[in-house]
């Protein structure tokens, strides 16, 4: 049988801890080449809307040591609209009843068999946020308690959850463009971490005495000046043009997510929105030398060295997601959906074949 | 409601005219540039089985003419058996029952929703014969009408459907090394194409006085000598290694399935398999000067020439499946599988997801 899980039943079968061992065990097999993490494939093309893309993005990745393999598979339809903030990437929930379309597929390295399948909302913000609370356990000072987002969105709560899972954590303070939005994002988090969770006016004040920066917005321009950055801090960003190279500059470590997880994008004619952002952004990885940097697995495994004293600034660039991560978090989940019975079933012979192919 | 299907409604849903039909409307699409066709991502890990590799394969297309993206999904056990014949590529069915995993996703991309999920069995097969067909429809001599089939599985069948869609075929002869399994397939085949198909002891028998010679096997060495190619044959290949660099150079026409369709294959360590058979691939292709030749989706928009004379012999290289002919033929299936009612559905709101992600 193959399992069909909701968000909410994925949310309930990945607690934040286990999937940071998880996530942790994986990044260590990856290093010691033991896991497989396919290419990165977007194909965009052009709508009937002047301002969407049509987007199908895949991504793989198998961990042997879990027997699992995973495909995640998103079809969005994709707008870049011009805020006050700047240019923002933005999705557009256009599936019926105004959805989102994002799914992970797993499946059995023994046998083949697909074993689940669920959509990757929550998953998504799980693996990114594990992602930054592994590279902090590495990185942030060993005393780390305050903490400072920017972004108020589905990502930055993913970042709050794994820090807080990693440090003890005594306040947050929270800086997003839109006042009302921070306000009801703060106060959500707090109740669902049990930390004061505090609006902030300005990204820097945010930042002022923080000993971890987090960025987690949709922004395709820097969110924080190099200038903010205290002694000590440790920063972290996932997207691409979020921050500048004058961060990258003020940092004393710079650890990248992989160096090496390649990702191809095809547009077919007409498919120009947003073309520029492309080569923005791999400006910016020539200027932050992202290629050169040591990468979390070997952050890991000793084989990069982390801080040296407690005045280094660190900085962790967690771009290029990988089909690999979903592999790692679809283990856990896997693993307590069939411990606590919990998920609607496929008869697997419907998704299976007598044919070869 | 997003549809379920099994290969028999596939099979239903997919006749092979209206196939080559899309498939050859979605090539002059990619031909000018409005397609899009992703990368072919395949994750290689050992297994407990020293003779068995796990393969997680995916590949990915849009055809924005027909609003349609597909994934295929590939989740397989690989062994590389010795035989007589040399060594073969073979998938082990060991999903529950005895099963294959191979699975097709089909995208709207107006609102990104699932439209349908089925095995990819039967349209596997469809694809790849249509494409020859195609190739065949400009390359063959116009009185083409006899057929040698190298080959007797899966895929062979196929072969035979597209091309007695396209010429007058009078007469099939086939050789494959396992005699009883090449009659059983000719008795098969001779009936749901009402034309003879008649077992050959060799493949050089199969190809004298032919006019069209497939080749439809899963050998990685040659099985076709040059010499025996004779003035004014269509000759086409599935496989890399299947055919030598000699076949290429007695033709007078090579044409290539697709040039610029990237696919990148990654090991994880231990995963050495078969690894040969990389290498001896790259050989035949720089060989073959596969990067150099005429691309499909060019002879049919008329910027490649195809034969010059009833003498030429042509020359086809079906190398390289793309994600973009599942889109193709997904068109096909769905748009049947609406008008006539047919498949089980599930909830696409279990597929979809109000996070953005």
């Amino acid at each position: 049988m193959t399992l069909l899980l909701s968000n909410d039943e994925v949310e309930a079968l990945l607690p934040m801890p286990e999937c940071l061992a998880a996530m942790e065990e994986a990044y260590r097999e990856l290093g010691d080449d033991r896991g497989g993490n396919g290419v990165r494939s977007e194909i965009l093309t052009p709508t009937d809307r002047p301002d969407a893309l049509y987007s199908l993005l895949t991504m793989a990745g198998v961990v042997p040591k879990f027997g699992i393999g995973a495909v995640r598979i998103n079809s969005d339809l994709l707008t870049w609209p011009q805020s006050d903030a700047g240019l923002r990437r933005v999705k557009v929930p256009a599936a019926p009843n105004g959805r989102y379309v994002g799914l992970v597929l797993l499946f059995d390295t023994k046998t083949g068999e697909p074993l689940a399948i669920y959509p990757d909302g929550v998953v998504q913000r799980m693996r990114v946020g594990a992602t930054c609370g592994i590279a902090a356990k590495y990185l942030a000072r060993a005393e780390a308690s305050d903490v400072a987002l920017l972004g108020s969105g589905w990502q930055a709560g993913g970042q709050l959850m794994a820090i807080c899972a990693m440090r003890t954590i005594k306040r947050i303070r929270c800086f997003s463009p839109n006042a009302r939005r921070r306000k009801e994002f703060c106060a959500e988090m707090e109740v669902k971490l049990g930390v004061p969770v505090i609006p902030a006016e300005t990204a820097q004040a945010a930042m002022t005495d923080a000993d971890i920066v987090m960025c987690a917005t949709n922004s395709m321009q820097p969110v924080l000046n190099a200038d903010w950055i205290e002694p000590g801090m440790h920063v972290s960003t996932l997207k691409r043009l979020e921050i500048d190279a004058q961060v990258a500059a003020a940092a004393n470590v710079v650890v990248t997510h992989v160096r090496g997880a390649p990702s191809v994008i095809v547009r077919s004619a007409g498919a120009d929105l947003a073309r520029d952002t492309e080569h923005q952004k791999a400006a910016l990885s020539n200027a932050l030398k992202t290629s050169e940097r040591p990468e979390l697995a070997e952050l890991l495994l000793g084989r990069a060295a982390g801080r040296k004293s407690e005045k280094d600034v660190t900085l962790f660039l967690n771009y290029t997601g990988m089909g690999y991560q979903f592999a790692a978090t679809g283990h856990v989940i896997y693993r307590n959906a069939k411990k606590r019975g919990i998920g609607r079933t496929i008869d697997t012979d419907l998704l299976t074949s007598a044919l070869p192919s």
